[in-house]
């Protein structure tokens, strides 16, 4: 499905992983935010790859961010998941959905890294039921004060500003009293790290708001109709989300049939061994399966198709558990040493697993589904 | 990747498969080999689906074939499959590489149905490893005298015609030394039934070939480059057998998914279980990924793309265990009325098996799929 | 687990099966019901082990059935599901919980396969749900009457009596209002075969009794307590299935094995590949898995152990998956062979499916376990 | 399998691992060498069970050591993985194979965890394929002198004694000139530490051997049969790390089913859901099933059964997979939470990858089964 400009986009982002991702990828797994290799991606115009260049995007489509998320996370999991929410869940959202003012004055700051919005939605109390969401905003004066704790923000450390979701009607309502508001860092702020498996150095925290003041004008979309907010991003973002577990798989991958290639033993190199062309090919499908489905995605969401819903969901499901999957047989094959850290097997194997959690989990996949396929 | 042209020939063969397929499967599925089917299928120019008009073909491309693969064999896999062998194996490899006789001659009539040509390369020594095969054509006067075994030649029982592979030199060379024969039914063919689990009714046999006499003009291709062919309808055939697995899933899944909405028990629908809407959205998905990898791999065929052959093994090998997975779990929704033949689940699950085997084993996948990684 | 006497017994059954069950496997499939070796089974005491010898029983424990019912399976699964429900559903049920007369009349013919004995438990309406059965017994002067239909009932075409669990009380007490009665087969019964996909030759059918009598003599166990019945049946007959479970998986194997050694291709044999050495392997290791499973459910029910009811439902579940898989694996190592009737693959592989759904469904299992679970 | 003792000493190490275990287990996963847990556990007799109590063992047998794994793997894998070894590879090794002055005055010090010593077989060049390791042991005068480097040794930065073995012959004589012998730990001793996924906390280490001294009264068994002593402690090891599979899994699983009992989602708890319920229903049969599997080869080793062999490689290497597949499940299960190092879930999962590998790999499981397979 890629044309010569896919190709392109693909060669410089390969370029560029090689040059300032893949050498930083361990430092970032301990627990480095990169927030520089953030700035360089925006200013290539692939931090938010589908944007149009006059608000500093790269002009593209959501087959190119996905190629470019399949990149970065070949090398680092961890930049392409901080990418992904940056560009599919933060600047496509201002660009849809955002008030001039957002897209004049921040879209742009967005789109080129200069400023990060994290993306606030889930809660300690709620993560696959996000209707049920607890933190409010309260009109005080002309003003609004926002309240409330949200749970594995990504980026949440390190944002200059939020993209948060918040009740403005009763709870009953569900979610159709949530309101989507762009808040500013401030000392109302307090972000607080949560230590997590894997995509390390994403700076995930838990974020507490107090009292965090906003505008009428600070509304994405409108009014208790965040929600709307809410599953744009969701379902651009499966698409994107496919395009890491694609680069997982592919760099656990790459790295095992590298040591199968110089690993030696039994008088043999690992590679001559049946089990072992047979593990590569396993895998090999898995990600060509994983590829076809996230491009096809993509390419649906690009010609605007009405199945392209149906197609993410297949997406981020089975791309996630194929990324899980491949992951697991890499470390089996590489050994003592896919599960050491000199290795970037271990790193991958860790870090696949948020693919079936994160942006929706397996189970909420299906139950997308099943809804889809009810309505036929 | 569906067109307007591809929808109006769905929407056809779906009123065909409806009134002429569907309602015969079971009689089919009992031995009953589908002969007046398949020469109707012919006057719709739905038999060889890819081969010009004026050779009595539909003139369509091989997405076009897979759509009609597929919606036969969501009612009967058996029509499928004898259809998808003489399209994509005999009509496609007599347009592609037969001589100008072979192909104003035979070919409208393998086009239209009025001639059944079975596709003989299977031998009892010799299953995956076809650069083995045993059957010899040797020369006696000015013709060719050929002789030997195939085993689990479909339509054997009952084809006209055989497309004959034999060896032409010594068996060390393997298959450069084999070449590809038309042989016209005589006296000469002995054709013993085979009986297998499933794919039924498709005339499987022993087919026996006694000094059958064939000329220079009989051969397809050249001499001792009978592989050719072989490789030409096998990967061809990796494309449209994997709209087999599709169809059978697919069969499968509509029956249960009917049944999930009319069984009661506990007090409910079967469909309102959590654990019924997740398999049904396992089985959703599962075939959204095997649709998607292979009308992909046909689009590929079409288009030409060097990564046709890797997509093709890739879909075979997906596909199939797709539709045992797929016709397994429909069964298990079904219970006892699955495991009866009251369903058509219990024969979609015989039926299924076959994909993992046929038209080159998963085994046979996974090793061109490393060696097409080795040469990368 | 077993000592000195199982051997003997196993020696002796092993003898029996080769002699008498093995040759006729293929015509049992082919739907001919075994009555003579039912009779032979029970002149040795092997139809009903685990009855005193007084009966007409072999005065052993669960584990000898258990060892007899796999033993059986490795040659004929249809044969061993007979004798399974004769043994452990209806003999055991006889002694444990019948009155004198059926004990002294009928349990030793039963025991002796003079008798056969079906156990009517299913219902067109309810095959999980069995608490919603239909089939009513009402009071008509000083005896019952016995209506309704029963589904699924194995050797239903050809037993001489029945054991129908029947209605006593209003639909709403569910299975609190079930009372188990022993039919004579008379003109009232009604027995239409039911085609099924596996374990053929069991007699498998649809039973409609109309207006049977049945007098206060003939219930077993008390009024409205039938499912007393039901679950004494079920709780050992889930450790006596899983010996069919073992058995299928070991035939399946045994035979795969021996083609593996003799099978030639690429040179070599088949079983010198890698991949063909971790496929026995992987199928050895689940079939010891699930026979120790089976073994060690059957010795907790001996031992009268507290923890029996919940291993009698891990096996089983357990069990049923392995048989599945590693009929599977079989029919794949062989091939075409595997798929076609000269192998018993194929035989395997469709009869193993009856034990994810037969006398309780992987999903009752899991249901079942969690209850389990919650009390602890 | 368990009678009144092993009752007993079940209560004792669960009181003492939930004292001095548990509370712990986070720092050790953070790469604390938990010592004083091991003097604790040797003062006990918990340390070596399998050892006479004269040695300071806790005089128990087999199956008692597999229940002490257990337990200390549900609260801290890394715990149970040093016990394990200094248990079953180390201790058992000197009690059987030992000289007597190795077992008078060493044995008593590693069974009471005074003296920490590691089993030092695996090479940088060779995991799977020990036969091949490079160590040398070269006579000079009348001593050894050891030279060479060890890889992925267990304790080995803090061990105070190595098990080494060493090649004493020619290299194509592979394990037919391998000796072992117990060298102290000196300034020829160079331990690196190597970063690990998992079970950290249980200093592993590169251990370099540069012309480390030993005299013959060093060696454990005989001058080039250090094979037998590895293949012992293989063999009991394989019995022994079973345990800590079963105890990974229920560690996860009881985690899984304590936040499933509290978590709220759309109004109900998460554990009214049908899909949590089967969830936890399989992996209880998992952990039911592992368990069952490793209890038997310890009972079997116990009785000194033919059978043990098998069944403990059975049991490696089912119970491996299914603590990687209940680990994966609970973290699955726990959503945001089981990702988060607030859970122990993830680091459940993280454990769980090494019993796949260490100590024979799956791949070595399976070759060795067919091994077996082959000798019947």
């Amino acid at each position: 499905m890629l044309d010569e400009e896919h190709r392109l986009i693909l060669k410089s982002v390969r370029e560029f992983t090689e040059l300032h991702v893949r050498p930083r990828a361990r430092e970032i797994d301990r627990g480095v935010y990169p927030r520089e290799i953030l700035r360089k991606l925006g200013e290539l115009g692939l931090l938010a790859p589908t944007i149009p260049p006059e608000f500093n995007g790269g002009g593209s489509d959501t087959l190119t961010q996905v190629l470019v998320v399949e990149e970065l996370a070949r090398a680092s999991p961890g930049v392409a998941t901080i990418m992904e929410i940056q560009s599919s869940m933060i600047a496509e959202n201002i660009y849809a959905m955002g008030n001039p003012r957002q897209r004049e004055e921040l879209l742009p700051k967005f789109a080129s890294g200069e400023l990060i919005c994290a993306f606030a939605l889930s809660e300690p109390c709620c993560g696959s039921d996000a209707g049920a969401i607890e933190t409010r905003a309260v009109r005080v004066g002309g003003e609004w004060r926002i309240s409330g704790v949200k749970m594995w923000i990504t980026s949440g450390l390190y944002a200059d500003y939020y993209l948060v979701f918040a009740r403005t009607g009763p709870k009953e309502a569900r979610h159709k009293a949530i309101t989507a508001f762009l808040v500013k860092r401030g000392s109302c702020v307090e972000a607080t790290p949560i230590e997590v498996m894997g995509v390390r150095g994403t700076g995930t925290a838990e974020v507490k708001f107090n009292e965090c003041p906003a505008n009428d004008d600070d509304i994405v979309g409108k009014i208790n109709e965040g929600w709307a907010v809410v599953v744009h991003a969701l379902n651009v973002g499966r698409a994107a989300i496919s395009g890491v577990a694609v680069g997982i798989a592919r760099g656990a991958f790459e790295e095992a049939l590298s040591w199968a290639r110089g690993r030696r033993l039994f008088g043999k190199t690992l590679i001559e061994f049946q089990n072992t062309q047979f593990e590569l090919a396993e895998m090999y499908a898995a990600i060509e399966t994983a590829r076809t489905l996230t491009y096809y995605a993509a390419y649906l969401y690009d010609v605007k198709s009405p199945d392209f819903v149906a197609m993410a969901h297949v997406a981020k499901l089975q791309t996630a558990r194929i990324a899980v999957d491949v992951a697991r047989r890499a470390v089996q094959l590489e050994g003592g040493y896919g599960y050491s850290k000199e290795s970037k097997a271990e790193m991958f194997y860790r870090d696949a697993k948020i693919l079936e959690i994160g942006e929706g989990t397996n189970e909420v996949m299906k139950y997308v589904l099943f809804k889809l396929l009810e309505k036929r």
